[in-house]
């Protein structure tokens, strides 16, 4: 596969056309999810109710849904917008956020895959419990590493026709055929809270500009932050001081040093 | 009209009577908007259930209501507490995000707007759409200039008889006869996500500890973040630590430093 | 009474643990709680819909329940996630925000400490009022001091047969037979949201790896809380930084640190 070569024209592009993102985000996460896109110079909106989030997401560029902090009533909400985005032509990106712990969220997640998600994101455990493997996941966090979920992602996609993507300490990410590695960002990372949910997010906004392309798409928000993280870490002095370095990275970066800085290779 | 010179002086009190404010405001500005009130000196309790929420604001001294996360739930919740605090005279505070994107949101607020605010904020699409004038607003962040929203701002102060706020590069405040404009601040405001939210809950405290007088109340709490904007901005590296170099600048500010830097003409 | 002398062996064992933590808190705590988690090592999960919390409850090692934005839907997965966490013999932790402020919090409170918490933790006001005293508190910011509360703290263990947390300028911790206190930590504490409530999921971090042990496991998250506080406050220039200087402080915290520097005393 020839290398998703774009990252740094899709950044400057996200710059200019400023999409509107609809995030339906759990509560952990959608203030940094919100200053990340904006960091990032997407507009995000965070509408989740089922009298409105069909509607919204006729006016939004796409969606993103994730399901942290999942209740009854949100996921009627994310089931109105991701089928508005269905019916409008929009992408939509899922995060299937320890989808493996409960009956409810097994059950919710099947009903999302059904809605066919453009792209979907996850941890190694996440993504291999999707495909049907064993994973050592509990929680929120990962147990496996990225390099044991790879064909686990492989398989996801062909089966979903969506692009999978494995974040962790190389992301790989996936459209069934050919895949694709992304090494840099920080040991840090996972000590935030909702790196990854925002990582979501972006991947949305990065699908607005490019919805025929949810690979490259998918593949230059990683790529974004894995240059900030690893500029971010080199300022920080923890964990509570990563979180504002690695806004402050992603606000600087420009399509140049993006393409320039970006580790990625042919899996 | 003589212009409200008070800014100093309620600052002062506002820091003595740390008045309780109950803020239903949207998930992603919880924390934020907490923190700028405990910066400023007041009292936040972020009170929303229909179960309380109008018991709470009879304790309360002002109430603020922000549709940013809207659904049907927590706008009985609003419905609530502004009753509530009508009933009790106290003043509360209307932050209409976006109302103009859904029809769920335009008959939230136009329930919202019966229940009498003493103040409303917003940017400038959104007060355009609620005067019933065309506006570029897509989702939160805002399409128009505040200067094409004054005249907008005057009309729908008349029919309101509300304090209207519009925030932007140069904010705008009236009564509905007279108007205020409030300079300052920094480009990356904008950038960090529930700022305006923030905003409107420090309306909120200000009008708490001067009920009679909305308008300054108003101004004040707008000159406050116009100068701790401009002072967070000149130590801040980008929006990351803009945020916490704001609630810093907030905290240190004191009555004297904000009358003397203030930047308030007549309109 | 012995002091609880193994803080530094109990934080090395909670790094080394890393145990899942569900916490039912509130939305303007989500973030910086689950931060603070994982500084300390703990991996946190934020799960509370009634369709799972209780399921979820099962794969916790311990659970914690925060009433601040209590409505009656999260009431619902609050009972549900501390019933299962008896049954199944995981310890969980309350915290009672402004319980005493509406009747439908009193309420709340009253079922839920019928679900026997093994640690309860509040401002003195919150302790005050829970003891059947009368206390000065309004809104979530305690009016009392903790020195007034003690005795309502020792009156309450007894009855409830939980550990006491008392927490302000000095904190103060009880099983209904001793009693010990903690200083430290920093006058900026108070004036940055979610501190409290932040501490709380931390309690419940330490008593899920020494279940047997829950007033260690108190004495031990305060120290942790009041010693990282004492270093940021050394760094910060005002609340905005202290927050993330506390997160950094906690990440860097070890066994040996917290051992040396806790100022814990028999009461």
């Amino acid at each position: 596969m020839p290398l998703p070569t774009s990252y740094g024209n899709l950044l400057d592009q996200l710059r200019h056309e400023s999409p509107l993102v609809q995030c339906i985000t759990n509560y952990v996460a959608m203030n940094f999810a919100a200053n990340t896109l904006l960091a990032s110079g997407a507009s995000p909106a965070m509408v989740h109710a089922p009298e409105e989030a069909g509607e919204f997401a006729n006016i939004a560029s796409a969606v993103t849904i994730n399901i942290g902090t999942l209740s009854s009533h949100w996921l009627e909400g994310m089931r109105a917008a991701a089928s508005a985005a269905n019916e409008s032509g929009k992408p939509w990106v899922l995060d299937p956020v320890a989808h493996f712990a409960t009956a409810f969220r097994r059950k919710a997640v099947e009903e999302l895959l059904a809605l066919r998600p453009a792209v979907i994101r996850g941890n190694a455990s996440e993504i291999m419990a999707l495909a049907g493997d064993t994973s050592s996941g509990r929680g929120v966090d990962s147990g496996d590493s990225v390099e044991r979920a790879e064909v686990s992602a492989m398989v996801l996609a062909r089966r979903t026709h969506a692009v999978i993507a494995v974040t962790g300490e190389i992301d790989f990410v996936t459209d069934g055929q050919d895949g694709v590695r992304i090494a840099g960002g920080s040991a840090l990372m996972p000590k935030v809270t909702a790196m990854g949910c925002a990582l979501t997010c972006l991947v949305g906004a990065f699908v607005a500009v490019t919805p025929d392309s949810p690979l490259a798409a998918t593949v230059s928000a990683l790529a974004c932050f894995s240059v900030a993280g690893s500029q971010a870490a080199q300022q920080a002095s923890g964990p509570g001081s990563f979180a504002w370095q690695f806004i402050d990275a992603l606000a600087r970066l420009d399509g140049n040093t993006l393409q320039a800085q970006a580790q990625v290779t042919n899996a």
